[in-house]
């Protein structure tokens, strides 16, 4: 081991876990596990046996990992009885795990208001449950519950407490920051003195962000001396969350060079690693993520993009490939030419930079944009018309006409009733199709109405999820009378697999602006699928 | 000024207006203006004049503020000609604010390889521009794009155009870090060389979230010496986002004991000020945000529970009301009432905290708020529901039935048209009416209606304009089977006399939550003008 090597440790399946509305299943809890040892983390914390049959199952049946060492959570033994005929210690080292990481009291306030014990007990608990664990065979942790305030409030019996932790065995005593109050320069400070206590590369900082600072404290300790790090991906957690792993690793690794066990390879999946758990928590990817974010390298405006075209390391702080992440051009109303070009490289259409229809293209993002379309957001959209610009893009279907009507009446049986009920004309495969549904609104009606007049041409489409649906009245454009606001509605959609894309459309009419969103959205669908247009039954 | 007097510079309307998806209408802007003024906020960037139509509507008529100052961004003099004579700085200078902010190189790199001009030149550029500047009568700053990198490459280049500024009359000189990429150590090495050389007092620092440190870099220039810093509502901004302001007050003014122009009461507004921004972007709030987040308080557990009702300061690193924010505990009645009686207070109606029906009204609004109104941005909606519970309001009328047709077809002369078209059934006045108009969309349909049955008994209410109208989607409830995702509409109205109110419908039916917000404008337009309701023709 070099002085310089970094441990990761990921908690999302323990402290991770402790957030509203996240709840694992255990194929969830294993293919994270999976992916976490995959990129090389060091530890992984699986949960707490004993505490939720999960957790139980989890860890009677763990998988098998190729580096990761699984780790158990627990608690140090309780007052007034031994180690070994604590249930909740029993519960922890006789699970399959290679290491139990045990939280304890190191705030004396804690030991004094909450456990109403000696101080020396506290102390005797610590030693007697590390020294156990490791008799048991497994790696001995310590977690140091409220560490900072304990040691803000009382610095040499916090000391006395890491200093037990460490002489029984512990291979890490963890350094936690409970409540997520301490800033950089305390935790600086305070670990500068643990590690004149432990030697550092037995030290482990675990944050979290109460204060946007759970990175940078975790950096602060990492650099006063402590070698192991704990946090969950994403950031997720209680509260305002943990540590986010996923930027430590890379801050870490690419920018700090230090050396982890991530490798470049794994490196290159830190993208995937953080989309993973947004798929498997049915959470929307937050786009302005540190290094993973589909915005983290986004560029708009003419001028910035070309520099970034010439070199590119004058606008990014890393290049964006390192994580698995790709650069992405807006496209604004500030968009130029290059802007434009690199957006088909983007999309993988290859096309002459002096193509006759480029300019004309240019030309249509500005005015459709002055009109109040957003191709910043809409990139499915934004394909859509470049493609169709220099390519030809099939007609799968055509909405010929439609109506709608919502009727709020009174019910056969006296109740008030909304109802939103839809008929669709669609031209498809050589037929017109005229077909009726009824749904929660207008949009929702149409939707069905329409899908269901595509689907024998195109059962694909039957899989396509309506995620989000956004309307916006945009404010009309400088030097008119004011009468002729417009309507922007934003659709988006998701694909059986997980993929989401995202449409526009502009009108008057908020119908009109649905369904243009919507017609875009099914055609994009089909035409990433690869299907062909039918123009026959 | 004090040496510990930090300043507050607010860039949402510039910077954070660069984001994807980001688009502020002239209303936006000075509605979030005054919110910055209002807190104490010292300096409000608004954007950049010459720019875009937006910013120059805004700075040709800007809001009048209380204390903030007004600043318009913009670059230095072009080379090769005299600021005098340069179209970008006349636009800047041209303008109605008080400070001018403006952006130069201090990257020889950039200097050599973007600008391609001699590296005395470019400081020149930055002399001429903050003299001029100055003689304007503007507080001039110096913006230094790059400086870290800059400064990293050749710093005593990057040095001497942070002289040159502060030489040539420049109040300010923000060290930014355009890409992001700086580390807190690096940052705190860095500002302490430059407070060598411009002092403390008039160096501001201008960070990027790339690597989730923005927050943490600013902390380190402050302690390093800077006293200017800068940030966005909720760290909007491209890429990764700029450095949350909400976030820099907090731990600036209650954890770390600046001096800002942020007092207590302000501080108590920050949630506020948050919910204001996602609000006008129409956005989910972040319940993960750090100190005003919904979840950044959240307490489950028992033990936890009670331990925190024993002592907050065990699990809490600041008072949650501190910022506006509470704790969110399953038993929390208490501190939904006294949030209650504090709206009561606001919307001017004296109660007596014993009123049996405020307990009532709690539960009203927790249950409604599950359901997902947000009383917190639709004032109006709020005042009618607490109005009614504990006094009477008139009912002015009422809508019994209606019917909105949405139709695409072929008109009379062959052209593709869409129309809506809404009839409805009011009492009004002891009349039923029965009227009909055509619209926009079914909304604007329904609406016209609805006022054309209202007009002859209400003629205050033909001032109304709907001046934005939102709609987002809301997630199912947590123990839902996921098929019932629910509509709420926002509507914002303004009276001919400019006043501005919002109202909120919650339905799954679009058209059934539109009515809902619509009809509670309607009343709320005629309970404040003191109209009376009508029973009889």
């Amino acid at each position: 081991m070099t002085d310089n090597r970094v441990y990761l440790f990921d908690t999302t399946l323990r402290d991770g876990q402790q957030t509203r509305g996240v709840d694992f299943t255990p194929a969830d809890k294993i293919a994270i596990a999976r992916a976490l040892d995959e990129i090389g983390i060091d530890y992984v914390e699986g949960g707490w046996p004993g505490a939720n049959p999960t957790d139980d199952r989890f860890f009677s049946e763990p998988p098998a990992l190729k580096r990761a060492k699984l780790v158990a959570f627990g608690m140090t033994r309780r007052p007034g009885r031994s180690a070994e005929n604590d249930p909740g210690l029993a519960g922890v080292l006789g699970s399959k795990a290679g290491a139990a990481c045990l939280v304890g009291k190191t705030w004396d306030f804690h030991v004094d208001v909450a456990l109403e014990i000696d101080r020396d007990e506290n102390v005797q608990m610590i030693r007697d449950s590390m020294k156990l664990a490791a008799k048991r065979g497994f790696e001995p942790m310590f977690d140091c519950e409220h560490f900072f305030d304990g040691y803000k409030a009382n610095p040499d019996y916090a000391l006395s407490c890491v200093k037990a932790a460490y002489e029984s065995g512990a291979r890490w005593v963890v350094l936690c920051d409970t409540n997520g109050g301490a800033l950089p320069h305390e935790v600086s400070e305070i670990v500068a003195e643990v590690v004149k206590v432990v030697p550092g590369d037995h030290v482990g900082i675990h944050t979290h962000n109460d204060t946007e600072n759970a990175v940078a404290n975790t950096l602060a300790a990492v650099r006063a001396g402590a070698r192991q790090v704990q946090g969950t991906i994403n950031g997720l957690g209680e509260r305002c969350g943990n540590a986010n792993i996923v930027t430590l690793t890379a801050i870490l690794g690419l920018k700090m060079g230090y050396e982890t066990g991530v490798g470049d390879k794994g490196m290159k999946q830190l993208k995937k690693l953080s989309r993973m758990l947004d798929d498997r928590l049915n959470r929307a990817p937050n786009p302005h993520a540190a290094f993973v974010g589909d915005a983290a390298f986004a560029h708009k405006g003419g001028l910035h993009v070309s520099a970034v075209q010439k070199d590119p390391k004058t606008y990014e702080h890393i290049d964006p490939e390192l994580v698995g992440n790709q650069r992405y051009i807006l496209v604004s109303d500030q968009a130029g030419r290059s802007n434009i070009l690199a957006r088909f490289t983007e999309i993988g259409v290859e096309i002459d930079p002096k193509h006759p229809k480029i300019q004309r293209l240019v030309e249509d993002v500005k005015e459709k944009e002055f009109l109040g379309y957003s191709y910043d957001t809409a990139e499915a959209s934004f394909e859509l018309l470049a493609r169709r610009t220099v390519e030809n893009v099939p007609d799968y279907f055509s909405i010929e006409r439609f109506r709608v009507m919502d009727e709020r009446r009174f019910n056969a049986r006296g109740q008030m009733v909304i109802e939103s009920e839809a008929t669709a004309t669609v031209e498809v495969a050589g037929q017109r199709l005229h077909e009726v549904a009824v749904g929660n609104g207008p949009v929702n009606a149409l939707d069905l109405a329409i899908r269901k007049a595509l689907s024998t041409a195109y059962p694909s489409i039957d899989g396509v999820k309506l995620m989000d649906y956004k309307v916006r009245i945009l404010p009309p454009p400088p030097n008119s009378d004011g009468t002729d606001a417009v309507t922007r509605v934003m659709i988006e959609s998701a694909g059986p697999d997980g993929t989401m894309w995202r449409t526009v459309g502009v009108s008057a009419n908020i119908i009109d602006a649905s369904i243009m969103a919507l017609s875009d959205s099914l055609t994009y669908c089909l035409l990433k699928s690869g299907t062909e247009a039918k123009v026959d039954a």
